[in-house]
């Protein structure tokens, strides 16, 4: 199975993903509209019933904003497209519901990498404070242990409108700690829409095309159920490289990824290591230009610097053999030691508010 | 498969289930001490860890009293011996957990029963009313659905403790209702020894023989989590026939059974119908003398009549022949219509304690 969501596979090729699964490409016209850098920049690549959530944009009417995260290490890079999503929609007029999924990760993930529930809340007070110090606010932000009860029941409650042969078609392999925190997935996609929460309205998630199918059993299962649910949409990010050469950027393995609470020093060091398109000798480069299509470094600024114009640059004059690895190197290096110096000010801050989310 | 929970079979042979699965006879010198009519009928027949509460029992320390129904349908005399014996350890030193299992019955039995969450909710308000006219506290008595957070989390921290194919071992076949039911089974026997109730303490469940696989998995879950329980002790009650010829006493059936609010009435008429040990003519009866042992009306009186000593008579008297079918029915008849009216004039005053419960 190509797309798998317990596996870290790189996914190389999307059209053959979107024809099976039934998913659309995102339209360009719409990455005009919405004006930001995931959209303008292509990261955001494929869309289910997005059309529902452009309309309510554009008429200014309230939608569902709905994320989350599972609570199984730090927040790395990797995450923050996830929460730049986020920020934007909550931009726009949405209910917010970020998910810090901290029972998820208990019981989905090896005792190598969660080993108790404490672990993982452990983590989930970590998580938030990257949330709020990225500027989403107490009100937004849950976590599932610290949910309302109505929340739990649902989860069990849908779990009689999933059969398991579907759970196995969709899933391959199944164990109960995965079918435990699907069914938490679904609830917390789900349950906003409940009429103890917002009620019937559209709701828009972003996650990796990997995930798909959650999407898929997600949606199947808001068609079973009796409360008369709006299909949820789905918005899907390309896949984001690691650091080092045919990696995923992952917090299990530490050098692929550099964490929102890293220490700057480490992530220079990341950064010195990581995997470029240049060529074997600088001469060579400056003849031959380098290649930033297959280039971490740069792959890193496309998903995280903030001006498109600079990284357009930095594209062409790569190419042109003008602008060296090691410039480039340097750049993102002061770019990202910058955020995370004021990253790390801003997170120790919000101790307070992140232990009153946990229920602390 | 010959000990299945999720079928109706009758279990003949007890000694062989006992052999196989590793359950103890209950003892005689325990019946004797005990002074209860389950114990003293042989009503409860078999044990799992039986010995450490009856330690506490006879040192007058504190236990965990816990039992459950599921909210699929309305209380019937099949139900009162769990309640008794709850009732029965209530008056010794106990801390009481009475469950009714709405979202259990809701994701474990068909739609043609419980055909809602709604429905199970509506089931479990009356069955508090039956516990709590029968004698139950309002403090003794949980429903699911209106439980803490910290019940639910454990449900779901739990499910990572049983794999698949110990689920498909004891079970046989499985769906993902029945995995939630499982797991929100499982909180429920043990979530009262967590640190956040009553901390570790010996528990006692009663339940019928076909139950043991729960129970087996129930005590495997126990030794793998990390918090130090008590291994949970059981009871195992004899099965407890329908009124009629090859039935279990069932509220899918409902000639088979007398509810606990059933109308005088409609009581009379199922005993009138009820199977007997009787001959085919009274002259015969009264030469040869009946069967008790396979007489539903007698099996009736064994498991509900309180004074055993009449018991005891009417079987012999019924041996001999000079007690008559036509007799022993009216005395059920008495009996049953006594208690059913004193029953129902009792719960029509709970339905605000019931409603307190559920959390309405």
């Amino acid at each position: 199975m190509l797309v798998d969501p317990w596996s870290s596979t790189t996914i190389e090729n999307y059209e053959h993903v979107f024809k099976k699964f039934g998913l659309k490409r995102f339209p360009k016209k719409f990455c005009k509209e919405l004006k930001h850098y995931l959209f303008e920049r292509g990261i955001v690549v494929a869309h289910r019933d997005f059309d529902k959530i452009m309309h309510r944009i554009k008429s200014k009417k309230e939608f569902i904003n709905m994320t989350g995260i599972a609570s199984s290490g730090m927040l790395h890079f990797g995450h923050k497209v996830d929460i730049d999503l986020f920020k934007f929609f909550k931009s726009k007029k949405a209910r917010n519901y970020f998910a810090v999924c901290d029972i998820d990760a208990y019981v989905s993930r090896p005792d190598s990498v969660v080993g108790s529930l404490e672990k993982a809340k452990e983590f989930a007070l970590e998580n938030i404070k990257d949330l709020l110090a990225l500027g989403l606010d107490e009100q937004d932000v849950y976590v599932q242990s610290n949910k309302e009860t109505r929340y739990y029941e649902f989860a069990f409650e849908l779990s009689k409108k999933i059969t398991r042969s579907t759970f196995e078609a969709i899933y391959g392999h199944i164990d109960l700690g995965k079918i435990s925190a699907n069914l938490l997935q679904y609830a917390d996609i789900l349950h906003p829409q409940l009429p103890e929460f917002e009620g019937k309205m559209p709701s828009i998630t972003g996650i990796g095309l990997e995930q798909d199918p959650h999407a898929r059993a997600t949606r199947d299962i808001a068609a079973r159920l009796p409360y008369n649910l709006e299909m949820p949409s789905f918005i899907y990010f390309r896949h984001q490289s690691g650091l080092l050469e045919g990696t995923k950027m992952s917090a299990s393995k530490k050098e692929t990824a550099i964490f929102l609470s890293e220490k700057p020093e480490t992530a220079k060091r990341k950064i010195l290591n990581a995997f470029t398109g240049g060529r074997a000798t600088a001469n060579e480069q400056r003849k031959k230009g380098g290649k930033p299509e297959m280039c971490k470094v740069f792959e890193f600024l496309l998903f995280h610097y903030p001006d498109t114009k600079k990284i357009d640059k930095i594209f062409k004059d790569c190419k042109s053999g003008k602008w060296l690895c090691g410039e480039c190197k340097n750049f993102l290096i002061e770019f990202v030691q910058d955020f995370l110096e004021e990253h790390n000010a801003r997170r120790s801050r919000f101790e307070k508010t992140a232990k009153r989310i946990m229920g602390y």
